[in-house]
This record gives C-alpha cells, sequence and structure tokens, in this order.
C-alpha cells in the first residue's frame, strides 16, 4: 500500500477524468476511479494497470469513490455537473477539496464549443462551490489540459495550469498534486471567481484547435521561478 | 520616406497605444500617433524619436492620424472606445481594417480590473464591428501583451498574441504587421466572436500579475510552425 492520499477522480472514465488518473497512476499515486457504473469504473482502472502495471486503482461509484481521499477531482461535462454535485452532498464531508474542471461550454446545451455558457453563479466553479456541503472548499484548475494528450503517456506535456479559489491553503495542496504531473505547472491565478475567465480559456484554445489542428495548451511568460513560497 | 503603409493608432498616447507606436517605429514603420489632443500627440512623437533617432512618426488628433493608413490600432481605454468609434465614423473608409484592442474591464465603471464587464454586443470587439462605417473590417489582437513591456524596447518580449476576426484577409494582414515586433507570434484564435474569450485573458493575467508581481504574457504550446500558410 502506498503511504499516498488516494486521490479520487469523479467522472473518471471520462477523456479528462481518465487522462488525470492514468498520469497520477503513473506518478504512482492510489487513484480512485468513479462513474455513474461502478462496472465501467473497474474497466477503466483496468486500463490504467494495462499501461502502468503497478498502478493502485480501483474503480468505483462516484459516490463511493470521493470518500476515499481528501481532495476530489470533479471531471464531468457541464450538463451533469449539478447532478454530480447534488448526488456528492451526501458523500462530500467537511475538509474536503473538490477540483472542479468543469467547462460550461455551449454544446452541453447542443450549442458550439467555441461559446461559453454563462453561468448564474458566474462560473461552473462558483456553481460547484454553492452547491458543496459546508465546510467543502472548491478549488478550480485543469481546464486547459488536453484531455487527448493527457491519456497518452508517451506524450510529453509543457504548460502551465491556472488555479483558482479563495483558499490559499487548498490552493497549494491542489497544486501539489498537479505538480506530480511532469510538465505541468500549477500556477495561481487568483480568487474563485477568476475561474469565469479560466473556463473561458476551454472554449478559446478549441477554436485554435479547429483553426491549427492542434491540441493547443496554455503557457504564461513573464513568471518568477517561485510560484508557491 | 518610407516604401511601407503608414501605421496609425488612435489612442497612442496612452500605454498600450505609445508602447505599439515605439516598437513599429523601431521596426522601421511609419506611424502615426492619434491623440483627442494634437499637442500631447506630438508630444508622444518626440518621446518615440528620443528613443529611435530614425523615426517616421508624427501626432496627430484622432480622426486625422486614422486617414493615414489602412490598418488603423485603436488602443483606448473602454469607457472611451464607444465615443471614439463615433467620432472615427467620419474618418475611417471603406476598405479600411481596425485593430481592436480594447478590454472592457470592470475598473471602466470603477470596478476591478480583474473582471470583465459583460458587453451587449458580446465583446468589445463586436461592439467595434458594430460602430465602425460599412466596409470597415475589425480585427480583434493585442489584449494581452504588457503596456510595459512594449514601451520598453529593451524589455525582449516572448509570447503570442491572439488575433480575431471574421476576414481572412484582413486577419492575416494584421498578423503580418504583429510580426514585424520581435518576440511576438501572431496567432489564429477565430471568428470576431472569440474576442469575448481573448478579451477575458487581460483581467486574468492582471489577477496573476497581482499575486505574482509580473508581467505575464500568453504563450500557447502544441502549435505547428507554419501559422499563416
Amino acid at each position: 500500500m502506498s503511504e499516498h492520499e488516494t486521490i479520487p477522480i469523479v467522472g473518471g472514465t471520462g477523456a479528462l477524468g481518465f487522462g488525470l488518473a492514468l498520469r497520477f497512476a503513473a506518478a504512482g499515486r492510489p487513484v480512485a476511479i468513479g462513474s455513474r457504473d461502478t462496472g465501467r469504473a473497474e474497466e477503466a482502472a483496468g486500463r490504467v494497470r494495462e499501461q502502468v502495471p503497478e498502478a493502485e486503482v480501483e474503480g468505483l461509484e462516484n459516490t463511493e469513490a470521493a470518500t476515499r481521499g481528501p481532495i476530489v477531482f470533479l471531471a464531468v461535462p457541464f450538463r451533469a455537473q449539478s447532478e454530480n454535485l447534488t448526488n456528492l452532498k451526501s458523500a462530500l464531508v467537511e475538509g474536503q477539496v473538490l477540483v472542479d474542471a468543469t467547462v460550461p461550454l455551449a454544446a452541453a446545451v447542443s450549442g458550439k464549443a467555441t461559446r461559453l455558457l454563462g453561468v448564474p453563479q458566474g462560473s461552473a466553479a462558483q456553481q460547484a462551490q454553492e452547491m458543496v456541503p459546508d465546510g467543502v472548499t472548491v478549488v478550480s484548475a485543469l481546464h486547459t489540459v488536453s484531455a487527448a494528450s493527457l491519456s497518452k503517456l508517451a506524450t510529453p506535456l509543457d504548460e502551465d495550469v491556472l488555479v483558482a479559489g479563495d483558499s490559499k491553503d487548498a490552493k497549494r495542496r491542489v497544486a501539489g498534486l498537479i505538480a506530480l504531473l511532469d510538465g505541468l505547472r500549477p500556477v495561481d491565478a487568483g480568487k474563485l471567481e477568476v475561474a469565469r475567465l479560466i473556463e473561458g480559456l476551454t472554449p478559446l484554445l478549441i477554436s485554435v484547435n479547429i483553426r491549427h489542428k492542434a491540441h493547443a495548451g496554455v503557457k504564461l511568460t513573464g513568471l518568477p521561478e517561485d510560484l508557491w513560497p
């Protein structure tokens, strides 16, 4: 058994969630892949083990997965975010951190993936903060890393992950996990309300990708060496 | 006299506009600095000449400056954008391109510079397209380059400029000018409506800058070599 905390990933059978599970497993961290369907979660765990034989990974129903570690990743499409958060109300407990990677693409309502929906709370991350139980802290992150690239261990990553949240401590802990993944640099982008602007990067990158047949990522220039002093 | 077209910069005495004037002059291009006040425009032209003695630069009233070349840069604060566009209605003519760099920061209405205002047309660039005379094409660009860095010729630049617009030809011509500035890489980000997402990068970078005491810029990773085939 690893001495490390397990990393639960709600929506771990989706493209982004699976990529995260795979990369965290490759970094030697135990992972709990969550899905609505336990069978699909187990199948995804099997696919992680195929690529990372030493992986400590299990497949569970989402709410069960969410109990397995202190920092829970939520990687679901926007159209399923609210439903997932409702289900998680009975699972999440005070002190946990929820890392929200949801992007409110207009594609959620049969619009374009290059357009961002307005969210009443300001952003998907703020909707998450409104819906989690008291004492659970939301951190917004991981909107711009290509799921396709994450899911191919052989593809080197070299980009930034913008992290937003109202708790500096929670942001720092999430940044610590992201920094485990080779080639990803977490950058503190500010308070949770800034998530609105970060979520807008995804449809922007999708628009760039369409034009240039690429999997573009974001890197900020001009930052100091030590970003988490 | 240069064989090159003059580059008019409306709002050329402001931080961004002056930085652009200085860099274009240093790149050997003739520049027309526009300002509401001709005296201030002439004073800014003098400051360009101090740093670039061979500069071909003149200071003019904004609407006069806008007649001096085919691609006009608009570098004014959002609170002055509509007024400037109204004034430009009598100056701009069919066939000209207007490069809009306006960012609708909440600071325009005494809010925070880390927040983006909603603009009825979708973005400041789309407001510009609505207000220019028929036959004038708006291209959105230059939201993320630090005015402070632009204004110091000794500061090397190394970042991308996201360019959005509905005319491929106009985007390509604007990209050609941006590429004259050492260290800036123009990237086609899509149609003009994507300006809404690009304009959001500015308050995001301001939030990052506040945290890290930096002048951050943006670079996209994973793009092909030849961006303007």
